[in-house]
């Protein structure tokens, strides 16, 4: 995969508490940004409730289509998570105690004098022969099974677990940006916006507006993976800005 | 749609911005709530690139699985915003300049002393026969096309057109919840937490753990559309976390 020129990636959301609107969901800007970092793109996020055969049906048509697929929620201990068993039955595998997973949950709770109850047991439920995904903030590990992430919905352990995962993960050249503010609106712009990108058309220029009570504008973002082709690109769009009247603001106009 | 018992939609966010990281969605959140509210369950969302072909497969996809189909963003006046031409593919019609659409638009411009310009136009763009979504905060409509409403992305607009379109959606009965807080871990409660659940299989009992500097705690939700069934359940999650030696809390806690 390193030879790639292109590597992607897809986001599994799964829970009934971002469908719902009851849980602001942070793990997609997370993870798009920090994919980014590393030459992998993020292309497809989708977000399911915690039912069997939502989450098998996600998985599989995600892992076939992209080069990593993620997961986020449904991996503790209570009954509205299902995660693990439905991956198992997405790879048409057991779901089985990892004996890694089960030692270390078990030692750490002897130690902490909690008892390992039967519902803690299911915290290391995973499909058989899958790889642990380490996390420094609770000791309940996610998994890799091929080129599916299994980790936690919570953002701070879906974090480190993401850190923990990112050795795995082997990327390409990471997209770069650039982004220009302006006051000029987008309907002014467009047409000299829609010309430069097709000047440039290895670069990915967007445009978005913004309303602020401090004023509202546009931002006009050029990405790409060479350097080059950025600088280019986004000279001709100052050239547009200013031709057209308006200024290059920076980012603490939006 | 009136007399269902269960009333479903799906939401496509379009936007390469949301996938790179760029821009923190905040749709998403609002649409399930707010639909809730009218007893429509938001059961999938799904982010795509600003790609017709993915636009296009996003849309049929769900179009025909979900009772009312969302889309965010891709409507504005620049090269990226591909969304309504998309959705006509889908759909198998021409798009076209809708008459009223570009009526208004036109009267806004001259009566602003604007161009209306090549780009501008592009914005009255629409499937043919669409119907338009007004909004309160830019003179540009969104608009329906059968079940599927294509709307802003811009939050403050794709509200307004949410609005808008509000009157058009028939739900069912909402689900209404409960939350109680606690600060037993989840490895404590799940066992009798199950079992409460399998007791209310009409019932939705989600467990959410919370990781804050004032401490550590889960949040138990109960949903349903029954609000005899919530309360019966949540007496019993109340009776089990104190069972346990634990207090219910109030939100602050959270």
């Amino acid at each position: 995969m390193a030879d790639k020129q292109i590597v992607t990636a897809a986001l599994a959301v799964i829970g009934n508490e971002i469908l719902s609107g009851r849980t602001q969901d942070l793990n997609i800007a997370f993870l798009g940004q920090n994919l980014n970092d590393i030459g992998v793109q993020l292309r497809e996020v989708r977000v399911v409730p915690d039912i069997e055969v939502e989450i098998v049906k996600a998985v599989n048509e995600l892992r076939v289509r992209f080069d990593y697929v993620f997961t986020t929620g449904g991996i503790g201990p209570t009954h509205d998570d299902i995660t693990p068993e439905s991956v198992a039955v997405a790879f048409g595998r057991k779901a089985v105690y990892h004996p890694e997973a089960y030692r270390r949950l078990g030692d750490w709770y002897a130690a902490n004098g909690r008892e390992f109850t039967q519902s803690r047991k299911r915290m290391t439920l995973m499909p058989e022969g899958a790889e642990l995904i380490d996390n420094e903030v609770s000791i309940a590990p996610g998994f890799r099974v091929e080129n599916v992430f299994v980790m936690a919905g919570v953002p701070k352990i879906m974090q480190a677990m993401f850190w923990a995962a990112r050795p795995l993960l082997k990327g390409a050249a990471p997209v770069r940006s650039r982004s220009l503010i302006t006051r000029i609106p987008e309907g002014v712009l467009a047409d000299g916006l829609g010309q430069i990108q097709q000047r440039y058309p290895e670069t990915d220029i967007g445009s978005y507006p913004f309303y602020k009570e401090t004023g509202n504008g546009v931002a006009l973002v050029v990405r790409a993976t060479d350097q080059a082709q950025i600088d280019a690109a986004a000279a001709e769009v100052a050239v547009l800005i200013r031709q057209l009247g308006g200024e290059v603001l920076d980012d603490a106009a939006m």
